[in-house]
């Protein structure tokens, strides 16, 4: 069995921790940037992609699991001069997706980094992990939909993450990709189950955002376990991130 | 039970692993400075250095662990322009010590970043945890020695860590404190217990090194286990980081 969790962030977990997830069958993973306090340069951005794609995956080599990369900038880590991180990721490969991007409150600075790095994505021609927040959910929900429309990006291209069971219809009927994440303070996996059962499994796509707190590493172990579908744990992520 | 854990990198470890060494009386810890890739900008380290005093401690509070910071250059992450490091250091506060600092391989490069780092420490009057490496152990220690004497650093300041069974006898005749660090690969709990037994316990501190790789997070508690020995597990820690 290899199921795949299609957003963590292995920083946070320990590599024995990385090996409970493998031997639970969670043998890819995608682990997203993210930096833990607000970042006061842009290099600091540039390093931690280079550790996601170089470090990170050989740590998941030593625990038996195939990690791949999302580089870019979270809606909390805006450094200075943020535009030098994205002109570091069009020069640079060895990575899956542009990631984790999105609004956390929806400022004016938050949006314009994310345009920036929807065009990037657009031109570079590789999928976006776009995050939503747990406050205001559905309002922030909006803004990334009016920012998704401005630059005219690819549905196929574009993940929205994180979702309620209030969010998934919007996403799916736009057109995107939507990612379940199963954690506590997100859905249970009995809400992801419903989830599946009232949307189809067509362009869901599950994750656990395991990583920095106290996380249920094997969530999409125990939504497999519950619900037995293939295409949320594996298949869609194989086809989206041409995983 | 109170266990001091002096050299951790809690980076590598999920704040399940946190609790988990508290809950085995590991209860205060010291997270020292290092990037598992060689960063390629100064400023990368500083950001480190924000994330481990800031950060980290956050993450141990929320495990039960108090968790003190080291920052500082390892010889195996020398960015360019490493001065800026060293300035934003001295500017800083909210540590306990400049560390891990030491050689690897004992180039001039590293000799230089060391010295800068011994002469910073001496001058602000803190601690500096000084590695050993695994490699030539004994000739690095030579060449490290050196730069102590040369800089006049006090013996008092210096903890030159990761003693084999071999180097610990000219460390403590040179006046320093003297690192055993218990983990597969450096010292045994059995080892430990040998050196503490010929050696005395007035100089010695234990640690794990846990960190980025498999490592045994409870050594110290090990150890604590295997000699009863209050002063090596905890009483040194506190008199030499004051904490």
């Amino acid at each position: 069995m290899t199921l795949i969790d299609t957003h963590i962030h292995s920083e946070g977990r320990s590599v024995e921790d990385l090996r409970h997830m493998a031997e639970n069958g969670i043998k890819k993973a995608i682990t997203c940037a993210f930096y833990p306090i607000r970042p006061g340069f842009p290099e600091t951005l540039i390093d931690l992609a280079r550790k996601l794609t170089e470090f990170e995956p050989e740590r998941g080599r030593k625990a038996g699991m195939e990690i791949h990369s999302a580089i870019g900038i979270h809606p909390r880590c805006i450094p200075p001069d943020w535009q030098r991180v994205l002109d570091f990721i069009e020069s640079y490969s060895g990575y899956v997706a542009i990631g984790e991007v999105g609004l956390e409150d929806g400022s004016d600075e938050e949006r314009e980094v994310l345009k920036a790095q929807l065009q990037l994505a657009k031109k570079l021609d590789i999928p976006a992990i776009i995050h939503t927040p747990r406050k205001n959910k559905e309002a922030i929900l909006e803004k990334t939909l009016e920012i998704l429309d401005a630059v005219s990006f690819p549905e196929e291209l574009a993940l929205i993450d994180h979702n309620s069971v209030g969010t998934v219809r919007v996403v799916l009927e736009k057109g995107y990709w939507a990612g379940i994440t199963v954690q506590p303070g997100k859905l249970s996996v009995g809400e992801a189950v419903m989830i599946i059962e009232e949307f189809g499994d067509d362009r869901l796509i599950a994750n656990s955002d395991t990583g920095f707190s106290e996380s249920d590493m094997l969530a999409v172990r125990k939504l497999h376990d519950a619900c037995g579908n293939e295409r949320v744990v594996r298949k869609n992520a194989e086809r989206f991130f041409k995983i």
